[in-house]
């Protein structure tokens, strides 16, 4: 029953809860942008995700979800070949996590590492509930709604995976075989610091936004923390703990992070130097980006219709695996 | 937001999962045909939650719901009154589970009585399963998709509707005073005795189902077990510990009822013409629901209709309050 297509299915989904920024360009987007074009590729706002953490604020999901989606598409996404749409619209992702989780042991959820770790680190609201217990089942659920052949995925994110193939194997066991497995798609998420030396994050206040202006994409650059070490222009640095070098890798062409990878541990340049190499090629990518935010924001119509037709097309694709489901499970 | 109508609604569903008797009967169908006539009812199959303890074996689910609709209306439920429906034609029910579970304590529904209870007793397969853990949070989604301000329970369910209160007070408390809370509504389920002595269940093949022939009927009852202790017919006998003493008490006259409570402890009367007398009364009963269930098993055209219309009722009335839902947490 499950014919392995020439063109992999790959689906990924991120939550709306702020501003895209680097991080997210270079963790995620970049990668995406190239898989458009080998795939056949679901990208969805993971409102309902978003809700497992933010219950308590939901008001931001819907908020950022708009920009999220012209930051998709100013970094790169293009309409016209990846399917865009929301999580909260296609209602199989919600019936297909019902049927899924009355197969889920509770044991393999609540070993998941994320589980403990999360409930671990936020501890100002309680997070042992149903439904955050229950992500990798939703995660699941979004995975083969669509028979995803592929997931990018990150390292750590891998055991997740290996839990939505163990629940998909028991489906097949008990139903027939109606899912592929979906098999990991390792990607390498390069490290991008914030302004301030940390991950960058929005939590920590020192994020570059997508499509920052290039007042403030300049002036952030040149007030970003470099190597601690490297006090004085002629103290040699070491690029391999400097945000600065982070971004030239992800920015700049091959020659100029050899140059920079070289002379920065000669102290053949200054940091200033170096920053205003980087700003050489981000400046033009940020205004590009903003370019393209600004057209989108300009049409709200053509962005509503963007996201309206994406749904359309994933509603048809799972309203066709949930009739495979339900006549398996013998629900019909 | 949340005014009280002066007519209640009610919600209640039974499992599909086998060919309904006298147990179930008098048990809630008896009590949901006296409700239809002062409440807004919505009767349902539950079929999703049959899939909680039977995901292994689902072919039973839909062999039985046929059936059980046939059942309803053969024990008087009337469609012109009350909506009968299934659960998993009506997507809302998993939307509203999926969001409710983003608020439910995974400790609140681990110290489940019923949790407890079954999965100390079903131990020839696992069911610490993720969609079994979450059953009070689809009940509650059940109840409370329509708004019920009233659910019929017995004594062993008032926990479960406590824990539906407890989700829909926090929910209230997170989003807004969009739900009513459900008020039980106790329900005396009288004792029904199977032809062995032991509770009436399809699991120990003592039951007499409904629309069982006359004939078969008649046979079961005229060999059914009855005092133990009395073992002749000048034995006195106890009718407290009779099954055909407690049909009497949901079948026969008072008058009846009091002539055998009485002639039995004296051995005034032999089983046998109490068993005939129960009969007088039962066989015209049985005959009556067998004529009504062959009628409509005559016409499946319109038992579909009554079903469709009852499902698409059901969905109006669930896609309103997801409309409130989804505003009250911000979603759209
Ligand atoms: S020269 Fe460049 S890479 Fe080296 S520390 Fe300064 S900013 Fe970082
Ligand atoms: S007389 Fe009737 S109530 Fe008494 S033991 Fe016999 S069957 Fe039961």
């Amino acid at each position: 029953m499950t014919t392995q297509p020439t063109r992999p299915t790959i689906v990924s989904g991120m939550r709306p809860t702020g501003r895209l920024h680097l991080g997210h360009l270079h963790g995620a987007l970049a990668n995406w942008v190239r898989l458009q074009d080998e795939a056949e590729c679901f990208f969805f706002s993971a409102d309902w995700h978003a809700l497992t953490t933010n219950y308590h604020a939901p008001e931001i999901i819907k908020q950022s979800e708009r920009e999220m989606f012209v930051d998709f598409i100013a970094a790169g996404i293009d309409p016209q070949k990846a399917t865009l749409f929301v999580q909260s619209h296609v209602k199989e992702h919600a019936e297909l996590f019902l049927l899924l989780g009355m197969i889920t042991p509770v044991g393999w959820l609540e070993r998941s590492p994320t589980y403990k770790e999360i409930r671990e680190n936020i501890t100002d609201r309680d997070l042992a509930l149903y439904g955050f217990l229950g992500y990798p089942v939703l995660m699941t659920a979004d995975i083969i709604l669509y028979k995803a052949t592929r997931v990018p995925v990150g390292v750590d994110q891998v055991p997740h995976l290996e839990l939505s193939r163990e629940i998909v194997r028991k489906f097949n066991f008990h139903y027939g075989e109606v899912f592929p497995e979906p098999q990991p798609m390792l990607t390498a998420a390069p490290k991008i610091l914030g302004t301030d030396g940390r991950k960058m994050s929005k939590s920590y206040g020192n994020t570059i936004d997508l499509g920052e202006s290039v007042e403030s994409t300049q002036k952030k650059i040149m007030g970003m923390v470099t190597d601690p070490a490297r006090k004085r222009r002629q103290d040699p640095g070491n690029p391999d703990v400097c945000g600065i070098f982070y971004l030239h890798k992800v920015t700049s062409e091959a020659d100029t992070i050899t140059w920079v990878d070289q002379n920065c541990r000669t102290a053949g340049i200054g940091c200033v130097d170096c920053k205003k190499k980087l700003l050489e090629k981000l400046l033009p990518e940020q205004e590009r980006m903003r370019v393209r935010r600004d057209a989108l924001l300009a049409r709200p119509k053509d962005l509503d219709d963007i996201v309206q037709l994406g749904t359309e097309k994933a509603r048809a694709a799972a309203a066709r695996t949930m009739d495979q489901v339900r006549k398996a499970m013998k629900l019909e």
